[in-house]
């Protein structure tokens, strides 16, 4: 009875022991058209109880790179058993593969096209199949919206309980973006901008394991050597951008009350290199 | 008790026995102000179980035919008990009706001003109520906001297993908006475009059951005769411009990484033309 | 067991007795990025069975008076035992206090910054409390997304039945904005606009408590004396601005198919005076 779990005294960080199904949703349908309402319309027709939760819709048109970071950034905030629906799909309709990916962390079902790339990156292992039984999918099946017809009743099914391997075979070789490692090298190490978010700040790839002792970053021909813990945090420093962690787990390049990747002139790609302060004068 | 829903088996698509009410909303209210909230919190108080989703709150402001269209595409895509609560509402306060349209695919609760057009236009048949009992109004009601003061709580107490008849007299004559079903001519079909989206695809109102052999369309003075089964699809025709059967069931312009409409300068309302295409040459 | 709570016969507004816990969100995160969704997964790994609603993610950046209008305006539609979540919080990482603040009209969950100013001027009574308690904190506390580490824990913890004493001492001296109230002078009421909403118009922090007979709006240089019932009304005058009672309980300034705030250049905390017409002639 659900009043049973509401009514726990507990209430501490992590704990949980329903089993509600969340499906998260992540996409480049924008949320002016019937896209998104109609991809809901269709989990609720199988799974009326699904809780829906939309990570975003707003990832520019086709941009399987910019869904790869934010979905990363985001599923770990999820309960492990939810499902994370993500459709950036610019081949749908072609022979570019459904699937589901199956990992300690989540499930995430898609298009095959580096939208898991991070996340199954990340994970220490995981399961990938190829969804081809057709009794999963909507009834008429369309060309153009596979998110309705394909993915939303797949990712309804999973919520009910069917298992990843019952909508197809298992396949092991995933399409893939270039690796969020950054490569070491004798004087620091060599990284890029992989994400620019809707402040401007410039997220790379370096992660706290990858951190050196008195660090300095260079991007884009400038070298910034100051480092906040908090974005309204008085260092002394007049430099206009500084390193901070992000909540994502990556060195984020900031800016006071500005946007960096302006400042920077940057842009996703762009590398960035991690050194050893010594190896260069305090000049900034 | 929930987990006993949640536990079956089966997920195949279109399979649903629960009675979650799930209530969808499409408004032009946008998602910066608080009026979005406000309807909802209304809902919860009244039907804290409800399952609320968002269809879109970016209609452009008072323009019902759109909003006719998105509500179009998208309810079918929902649980035919779903209640879809529709509010494009340029005479609130003034003296247009509230209204209930009962359809077997779905129930709907809006203003009497054409938005419900479409889709009672499409359904087999419909029951048409005017909202007039004011036990089921909020308590103080506004000029300015009939979504949350009347619609909200209308949607509700639907949800909450109200019938239609309780709300106010049956009526037969709603605000329509012109047809959409093409006129046919001696030489093909006369239509329109009906709706452009966000990508800026023109969607006609040609249905597959308008199509004719060897089609072409002509549209703004331009031919198209080049169809594609999927956006990505390679033709091998150089024309820019292509036909595609769009994923709400109509016959769609579109161009490849384009907008459409401003390719050919077409506006919601243009006529658009279908004929075979030996009534024309084939140099376009 | 739900379907008892969901068959009841009754669904007249304002009755209720269902316990499911509503949390509703305000932030000025956008709805680009993972912000929100990261927020959403933290609260549904404590409580799968929250009923999440958006009011805003649009505040502009680090506006708190925004989102304290917002949330004022929003809030009261709730039902009671609502937990409204609100993130505007340039401060985060610094020493400002993350505090819950409990009302009998709802529960606030945020930073100490003035976001609840108004809510709390508006309560009869309420008490207020520092968050203190870490072991209801996510396991890693980041710098920059309290919203995510600390706020939605906290909210998730309190909707399962936590109190708000729980998580730490009572506190009565809350950062305020100021105050809501106009000043009574002999000619009038001296005020100011409070808030611009998206289609331009202009709320003062006018209440139908202030109104006067015939009354006179001055701001900006302008006199107002056309107040409508409705937007749709047609009085006669010619004036292009007038007042009207909006939905948030102030009386605002609009203009016909206009933006209010563009025609007089108007801004938020712009004076704004209610006077007796007899004090000024009836040329305007």
């Amino acid at each position: 009875m659900i009043a049973t779990v509401r009514k726990r005294k507990t209430g501490k960080a992590g704990e949980t022991s329903s089993t509600v199904p969340v499906i998260s949703l992540l996409t480049d349908f924008g949320i002016s058209d019937y896209f998104v309402g109609a991809v809901k319309g269709v989990i609720l027709s199988i799974n009326p109880d699904a809780q829906l939760v939309d990570i975003t819709h707003e990832i520019p048109p086709h941009d399987i790179a910019a869904a790869a970071f934010t979905l990363l950034a985001a599923y770990q905030s999820f309960p492990p058993n939810t499902i994370h629906l993500a459709i950036v799909d610019p081949g749908v309709g072609s022979n570019r593969r459904p699937v589901i990916a199956k990992t300690r962390a989540g499930t995430f079902v898609g298009p095959d096209n580096g939208i898991f790339s991070y996340v199954l990156e990340q994970a220490a292992d995981y399961d990938l199949f190829h969804i081809t039984d057709q009794q999963y999918f909507r009834a008429s099946v369309s060309n153009s919206f596979h998110g309705r017809d394909i993915f939303a009743p797949v990712a309804a099914a999973l919520s009910r309980g069917a298992r990843p391997k019952a909508f197809g075979p298992k396949i092991v070789d995933p399409v893939v973006l270039p690796s969020l490692k950054p490569l070491r090298k004798k004087n620091g190490l060599e990284g890029r901008i992989i994400h620019i978010d809707t402040f401007g700040n410039c997220i790379t790839n370096f992660t706290k394991a990858d951190m050196l002792e008195n660090p300095r970053l260079l991007v884009k021909g400038k070298r910034i050597n100051t480092f906040k813990q908090y974005f309204s945090e008085q260092t002394g420093s007049r430099a206009e951008l500084f390193g901070i962690w992000g909540s994502a787990g990556f060195l984020e390049i900031a800016a006071t009350n500005k946007s960096a990747a302006r400042l920077l002139r940057a842009k996703r790609g762009d590398a960035a290199k991690l050194v050893k302060s010594r190896e260069h004068d305090n000049k900034s």
